[in-house]
């Protein structure tokens, strides 16, 4: 007798079969004698379908009014759902974002959530009514319809199961679960049972593209136990939760996390004075690009290099930034470089660890792998290879970690 | 400087291209200065492919969800105009149902206006903004979605002028006002540049398709008038309106309406005692066939004949019920005919005109047509005969009622 939050995907409910397979699955919850949440994205396609016709009317749609367009996705899938879970005996009853209500700011197409009204969907769930809402929408205090940016299903997943205090939101996705790495790289990795919200934030934010991180962040801020599964297929999954106090078996890190996105641009030969990074990094951030790692060493000679990582895709436009403003920096010579990778070891286990980041890098180093940048917080330790070491790194790091399934051996 | 309430429907907003084609006529009429309100229907095609999912998902979905599901159908257009709108430079502002709001009871698919907030509205309009309103539905006292059956956008546009006290409420649809008759049937038909409620409403019962009923009689009933417009041509449509005191010019008759539709039962020798019609009509009100005329003659030798029209889609089920109760009623013999039509006159001018009936039988009978049945009200004349002598009928009466254009006559 738990209540869960489920909430399933686009994909998960792409067709009108998948959504009766996602009312099958609920109703097994019911007969099992759970309480039940249903969170659903729009079916996958139709949000850029609407997407699509907005861009029709008008170049740079306006934001309210895309929120009332792209919410209908939802809408639609809400009351499919409940026609579906019906049709089996399951009472059932929909919500929109704004009549759950799902209070949030003002902000368009990126609203946050800032209060949710439990009473309805109490009273509905003691009624025996498994409660199906839209995700990724709410309403604003004057009424107006908003989004929480896409993908911001899961976090209305996860907000949900704060609010009514549910014992697990359950994400269902295409995948099983979290893995040690990416399977396709690495063929020993393993679904891990259990994984602290610190540790799937950073392998959210390394390249694992499982969760939202927003959701994640969440989740650990209200404790809320998160769960992901697969949408149509029986097992455990991944349960991601706070950390206990027996993790004296936890292994010293949890997995490893590679991202290709990533370029990196340097500056040779700047003055060491103060205001130099600003100087460099206030034109890039101006241009709206994102930077990821930066580096900066110790001076020598009155001079130094600053090193940074962009998206893949902003590189060239970073690197002509960096051009324009060589000479009034005083550099000497900006060089980049697009063939680089950045691969991340991930495990609150390392805090209580000395020697994880040595271990790391003789590693790499027993395999001829140069690093270029490392980078580090309490629970990870990152470094940027050159790509084509990628797959060689990543089977080395989880081998040497003992991460890899008993049954397979890594070379 | 006039407030007109703008409906347009689903042929008038099908395409992205009609969308626009709508926001460019908007914008002519604020750069006239006039303060404009606009209710949408969903694009053509749309609310039928929403009721074809839900029908794969429960034989008969549960009408509050199917509420929640077609309502994003007008969702969709109120966003997209906006948009388009926005794209003009005219701004505008997007409201659902729920959002303007307008209250209804809590009858889902058939929902009956109650009560319309206008604040939000009055204070765009004050701002300078075009209020785009989803027509067709509403919310319930408890926040529930409703919708008001198909075709009840113009009855959103009629109780929006109504509670915004509009200078009009104009009807864009695709004819470009209302006609003596149809124009595929009498050459000469004419655009009427003015038409009563009364008129309209026995005009739209008795076949004419341009506007709903419903609409009429509310339009009727707050005195609102309502004019009807053709979306992408101009021209001063037709204004209905409440009667004039200066009906002295006014033609004795204003239309001609006529029904393909019908077919007639006659249940030949029932016993002419109380309740018989009840007893007749009970069986076939329970099986959900309307019944439109209905006739009884004065009773010869204790039993009587007993005769009603009702839609041709119902004739067979009529008849079968007729057949099963035949021998409780004690009726002789069930005969029936699909194959009529109804004509009917109608204008407020008969009022005060005696012999309009008269007129209208003899010219039948010029004719040659046998009139099967009757029907009168203050402002009409109907009969019921032969569907093959239809169009004869109809050109006829268009002529002698002086109804043709100056420059067509038929013969």
């Amino acid at each position: 007798m738990a209540l869960y939050v489920q909430k399933y995907g686009g994909t998960s409910v792409g067709t009108v079969e998948r959504i009766q397979g996602v009312a099958d699955k609920v109703k097994g919850f019911r007969e099992a004698g759970h309480d039940i949440v249903v969170v659903v994205s729009a079916m996958s396609g139709e949000t850029n379908r609407l997407i699509g016709l907005a861009k029709e009317m008008q170049e740079q749609p306006s934001p309210r009014e895309m929120d009332v367009l792209v919410s209908t996705g939802e809408q639609v899938t809400i009351a499919l759902l409940c026609m579906a879970l019906e049709a089996r005996g399951v009472s059932a009853r929909s919500y929109t974002g704004g009549q759950v209500k799902i209070l949030t700011d003002d902000v368009h197409m990126k609203a946050r959530i800032q209060d949710i009204e439990v009473d309805g969907m109490r009273a509905d769930l003691q009624q025996g009514r498994v409660v199906v809402v839209a995700g990724f929408q709410g309403v604003d205090p004057d009424g107006n319809i908003t989004t929480l940016g896409r993908g911001g299903s899961d976090t209305t997943g996860v907000a949900l199961a704060a609010a009514l205090k549910a014992d697990e939101c359950q994400i269902y996705t295409d995948v099983d679960g979290v893995y040690t790495t990416d399977p396709r790289v690495v063929e020993g990795a393993q679904r891990m049972d259990k994984i602290t919200f610190e540790e799937m934030l950073e392998m959210a934010s390394l390249g694992s593209k499982v969760l939202q991180i927003r959701s994640v962040e969440f989740a650990g801020k209200y404790n809320v136990p998160l769960r992901v599964l697969h949408s149509f297929q029986d097992g455990p999954g991944t349960l991601i939760t706070t950390e206990e106090d027996d993790t004296v078996e936890k292994p010293v890190i949890s997995g490893i996390a590679f991202n290709r996105d990533e370029a990196k641009l340097t500056v040779l030969g700047v003055p060491d004075i103060p205001g130099v990074a600003s100087r460099i990094l206030g034109p890039i951030s101006r241009a709206n690009i994102e930077v990821d790692m930066i580096l900066q060493n110790v001076a020598a000679d009155k001079s130094t290099d600053f090193t940074f990582t962009v998206h893949r895709n902003d590189f060239a436009a970073a690197h002509d930034i960096l051009l324009k403003i060589k000479d009034e920096l005083g550099a000497r010579e900006i060089v980049g470089n697009n063939k680089i990778a950045k691969v991340s070891i991930v495990g609150v286990g390392m805090r209580s660890h000395a020697g994880v980041a040595s271990k790391m890098f003789d590693t790499l180093a027993g395999d001829n792998i140069n690093i270029q940048m490392i980078s580090t917080s309490e629970i990870k330790v990152s470094v940027v290879i050159a790509e084509k070491y990628l797959e060689l790194a990543v089977r080395g790091l989880h081998s040497a970690f003992d991460l890899d399934a008993a049954d397979t051996v890594s070379e």
